[in-house]
């Protein structure tokens, strides 16, 4: 496309008219305003703002439907820092020789998290400068000025000994908690780790008994180090569970191979229920109407930490793969994916973390719900977070305007219907709602959800599950009486 | 100035190559960003990076000065909430027939703030949509796409008995703190006031004893009322300080009729000593040898809400003005104003606002110094915030990328010159610093200070302030005795 441009430049506007050449659509008035630095910089930004949306998507009748290629990862390109084949003798080597950094559990998750490019364009554990952008603004501007979300810190922490034994070395190795070696931060930066201020900045609140905050951070020492990572190799867990473990990269090569023109990313850390099914079902329905001619779900269990009475990864793992073999979600239009990120449990601020990584694996659609990333106030009788505040602050989060955020609608048990269905209001009392509290106290229970509720062969992983949880308790209780 | 411009359109980036048709200095090659919201929106933003300073000021040899005109207010307009003269009638009607709110004293001094346009393009008290973005963004999404700054919430509490009394009326009548009339907020908007998280993210701590929390915060009620502000009249206190408190349109005309093609503004809530002084005639000086002809030095203590164990206002504005009157800084070149916004002590986040209101007043340099608007923790022996903090998060902050922010360069005490010097750490030892801590337990103990550290009026003032004090300590102390 070859345009012509005509360019009034006023004191500090310019406005820019836009004709196309050729005898297309016509296709937008530019509104061009300059945001100078006039001494110390030399990166005036100009945003552009168009009232026009004839480029993209559409399924209006008479005008061709476009296939879109993929979103674009945050900062152009996806990060990828594992060290290649040939190189990973020497950079052990390297590794082996640098001063040592011991990775707890939580970390390690952090370091799979940056290495496959889930936080690009994130190149590592963030420097000060980046750690204060992300608690500030929930965002990193690149060096191009381009503004990415980035709305939790990603950082390590160390202790004052770890801080000794580093000295000035610029660069040091990385221990699993394994002691196997994992790679190498290099460049690195030491600043303090103020956690009252990362705890309040992050949660909105300082409360006691905040899962993420007891398990990674109270513990933690009080200095983070920053720098650029590298790993080894792929991170591995063993766990039976690997092959659920597809990076960015993997997932959008997997796109690109089924012809994906929409992927809409589905974040989940519970089981699935019919509801959730219908959501997801009706958002591909929705898709289609809009012109696209293959959208495909990813559905995508959050991996990493979760608080002890979550269920645990592997059981969901399990009840998933019954929910697609049940035919509940179609197979051919289904992607089922490991997000290996830890759980903050930081409603608003996390929510936008767990949308930025999807648009990193690809996606452009996000399916947001109530109270996302929420739970209850550790210490009061009230949700942590307004339940509205996740999709609203989403919707509005600076570097995240490229992403489609699709609201979910309220499925609850149709009791006339015997099923799950979108809520009506002007029928109210046909319908119940089914909480996780009470689909865990019905699994708890052994007693069954209505009929509909979720599909059988799921429902018995979660009742397995509990069983379980009983049998192990019973016998933990006879070893305490025992002894 | 006219232009040609081809344009190749990529997936996702538009390449601009853009050369001037007339024969001038060469302009710029413009890389743009498209970042499109492909369905449910239809504002593409083009951010445009230019890596080209010649359209800027400079004083390079060989090109003329070029003279800029004020820095534009945030949104492009300077917001005016001040009914016209005319309307003042039928406003006060209106508002007397509307349910009342009552404000408190700081609750004042924010309509004084918003209804002058120093948070301009802020039009009333944030709704719910404008405090989020706020408290996780510290910034503003306008309309027309672009960013500017906000880092403070600017909310009204109202309790439940108000809330109850507001009913579904749509408009509400403000009584400042004397029961007075103030004006009309309208098209409200009521949402939960979640001080928690409030506190938390805007102070980074919940420690007991923040004093704009214990003043402002906690007494109030659990909901915030949002809405457009009209005032019936500029705010005045009727202290003898008002002609001190300039609007940001009072400024911009002031700094019009002296012809200032460059302001830069030092915020302050302490007494002037000459090392400060030493710095705001040295950063005339570099905007002097940067080519700028007339810089104007915009002296702006805060007004608003200060902590009980700061100087207050009265005696700082006599202070100030015997700093001028001793010829210490050149009344010709500077403007004295009172900046009418209550003190936080918010550290990283409050400075943003000091910054971001001061462009509104037309100042496009900020002098940013050592931990800005920070202080003591409250409970714990340390600074609140990492003092480098602030400066390093204003230089960040979006919204103020069209802001110079000036580092202030440390002054103290040389014994060997006897005067305020920047500090030369070749001789460290030739150094005495004088904390406020110290200056005031000079001015309390009746000991002068080290010749040179201040002009002989100005420390007058202080040392006649902290003496009423003592006679009030003693009087109160005799009137405990004698009851």
């Amino acid at each position: 496309m070859s345009l012509t441009i005509k360019l009034h430049v006023t004191t500090s506007y310019l406005n820019l008219n836009l004709n196309t050449s050729k005898n297309t659509t016509k296709v937008a008035n530019f509104k061009v305003k300059l945001r100078t630095k006039p001494i110390y910089h030399c990166d005036p930004l100009l945003s552009v703002v168009s009232n026009n949306s004839a480029m993209h998507a559409s399924a209006q009748p008479g005008q061709p439907a476009i296939r879109s290629s993929l979103i674009d990862p945050d900062g152009g390109a996806l990060v990828d820092l594992v060290v290649p084949e040939s190189k990973k003798a020497s950079k052990a080597l390297e590794a082996e020789s640098l001063p040592k950094v011991n990775l707890t559990k939580v970390d390690l998750e952090w370091v799979h998290v940056i290495s496959e490019g889930w936080a690009s364009p994130l190149g590592g554990f963030m420097r000060e400068d980046q750690y204060l952008q992300s608690l500030h603004f929930n965002s990193l501007r690149t060096q191009d000025g381009s503004v990415v979300n980035m709305s939790l810190p990603i950082v390590l922490a160390i202790d004052d000994e770890t801080k000794e034994r580093i000295g000035s070395s610029p660069n040091v190795g990385l221990l699993g908690p394994n002691g196997d070696l994992i790679g190498i931060l290099s460049s690195i930066e030491i600043y303090k780790h103020n956690k009252e201020e990362r705890i309040a900045r992050t949660w909105g609140s300082t409360a006691p008994g905040l899962p993420y905050v007891e398990e990674a951070i109270t513990p933690a020492g009080n200095w983070l180090i920053g720098g650029d990572l590298e790993v080894l190799e792929h991170i591995k867990y063993n766990d039976g569970l690997d092959h659920y473990r597809l990076s960015p990269q993997q997932l959008r090569k997997e796109f690109d191979r089924r012809q994906a023109d929409a992927v809409f990313a589905f974040q989940l850390r519970n089981p699935v229920h019919n509801g959730h099914a219908l959501l997801m079902n009706d958002t591909r329905r929705r898709l289609l109407e809009m012109g696209y001619k293959n959208p495909i779900l990813l559905l995508h269990p959050l991996g990493g930490f979760t608080k002890p009475d979550d269920v645990p990864l592997d059981v969901r793992m399990e009840q998933h793969s019954k929910v697609l073999e049940d035919g509940v979600l179609d197979p051919e239009t289904t992607i089922v994916g490991i997000f290996p990120s830890p759980m903050h449990y930081a409603g608003p601020t996390e929510v936008q973390w767990h949308a930025k990584a999807r648009i990193n694996a690809g996606a452009n659609f996000y399916i947001v719900g109530r109270d996302p990333a929420g739970m209850g106030h550790p210490t009061e009788n009230r949700d942590l977070y307004d339940p509205d505040h996740g999709k609203k602050v989403l919707s509005m989060a600076p570097g995240l305007e490229k992403l489609n955020i699709l609201p979910f609608r309220v499925a609850a048990y149709d009791n006339v219907e015997k099923k799950m269905a979108f809520f009506d209001p002007s029928r109210a009392k046909d319908f119940l709602f089914i909480s996780g509290t009470k689909m865990r106290a019905f699994a708890k229970s052994g007693e069954n959800p209505p009929d509909g509720f979720m599909c059988p062969g799921g429902w018995k992983v979660l009742v397995n599950y509990y069983e379980s949880l009983q049998t192990e308790e019973a016998s933990e209780q006879q070893a305490v009486l025992s002894t």
